[in-house]
């Protein structure tokens, strides 16, 4: 397996290639930190955009949801969809309104979502998703009973078209704007925790558990 | 002009509908708090989903790009499209791996965009962008000029056909997990700023703006 996905016609990045990439470790990297994704489908001509959890295992995304739910039934049918999960990282301020910007790290997959229906794999992928949220955690919780994978569906769509897209870097302003007198730069936006709000219906007095204190996705 | 956007077939919240809501005020605030949203559209049967930045202005979402960006040109012809704007603001950590979830904000509007040519209305939505990235930096820019105007395409997509999902609150277990001797609860994600940095070339000693050091989003 390469390094890179081969680019296809549709995955290819035309505007400022250079920020294109269909580096695997590039795109791994910004699927597993990104805590949700949007995914985009069609139905009756008219698309579709829903923020979902999504987990990475390999080369493949997982989605899952209620077998009720709407999206996920419009997936698994085999409809085309597209995934993409975006990180904002930091404003680009520039001398000029036109150069403003954002520095991002965003995935684009391509496919055709199947249902998995393989027991082992569904329990793995929805471990995974726990795992994804929140590292540590899939230790100290109730795993998944035979109802609750009944009422579950999960997706699975290959990692095989795919392409990243990166800014990264200071603004980039008109050689006549640099002596304007204006203050420009990149502003890094942070993520960080607040204090942890225990569920009202805690029965016991349990410490807060370090995955959650220690909590940081960067 | 109602409290309330009209919910049609297509925006009318089927599962889960307790967190559906149409209400004009609290899609506003999600999409100006939302430094980015991920449009949708369809070419050729496949859909795509770009994380590009938008700015609300009454009720009507602006998009811009380089004239020659292919989203923009493909939103600019009529196609639908399907703009989706989503704030993660906790994690909901379950007894359950099944009831693990993410509080959220998520905005959807369906429409068609056209193009804006009335230079105006350009302008004031390209400030509108700025004041959305960094709110008080509009004033300390050079503007767009008419190279800048000539380059830039702006659409706008009007609020018409829109709905909002949110989820809040504690995690909800099975009753029959509750005695269980895991940790439960919610888990707040906050967005802050590192130090600015200025850029490289920078001509002039000027001091970090206010409008910078105090960004702050929520």
């Amino acid at each position: 397996m390469g390094a890179e996905y081969e680019p296809t016609e549709r995955t290819r990045v035309r505007r400022k290639p250079g920020r294109g990439s269909y580096d695997r470790e590039l795109v791994h990297s910004v699927l597993d930190e990104a805590l949700i994704c949007h995914v985009g489908f069609v139905h009756d001509g008219q698309p579709y955009v829903t923020p979902t959890i999504h987990v990475r295992e390999g080369e493949t995304v997982y989605l899952h949801g209620a077998r009720a739910n709407r999206t996920l039934g419009a997936l698994g049918d085999g409809t085309p969809c597209c995934l993409t999960a975006t990180l904002v990282d930091e404003l680009v301020l520039a001398r000029a309104a036109l150069h403003h910007s954002l520095n991002y790290r965003s995935v684009m997959v391509l496919g055709t979502a199947r249902e998995v229906t393989e027991s082992d794999e569904k329990e793995r992928a929805l471990r995974a998703v726990v795992e994804h949220i929140a590292p540590g955690r899939p230790d100290e919780i109730r795993g998944p009973d035979e109802t609750d994978l009944k009422s579950t569906k999960v997706l699975s769509l290959p990692i095989e078209e795919a392409s990243a897209k990166v800014r990264s870097g200071p603004p980039v302003d008109e050689k006549a704007d640099l002596e304007l007198p204006y203050w420009a730069g990149q502003l890094p936006l942070t993520r960080g925790i607040g204090d942890p709000i225990p569920a009202p219906d805690l029965t016991q007095d349990l410490p807060v558990p370090q995955h959650v204190m220690g909590w940081n996705r960067s």
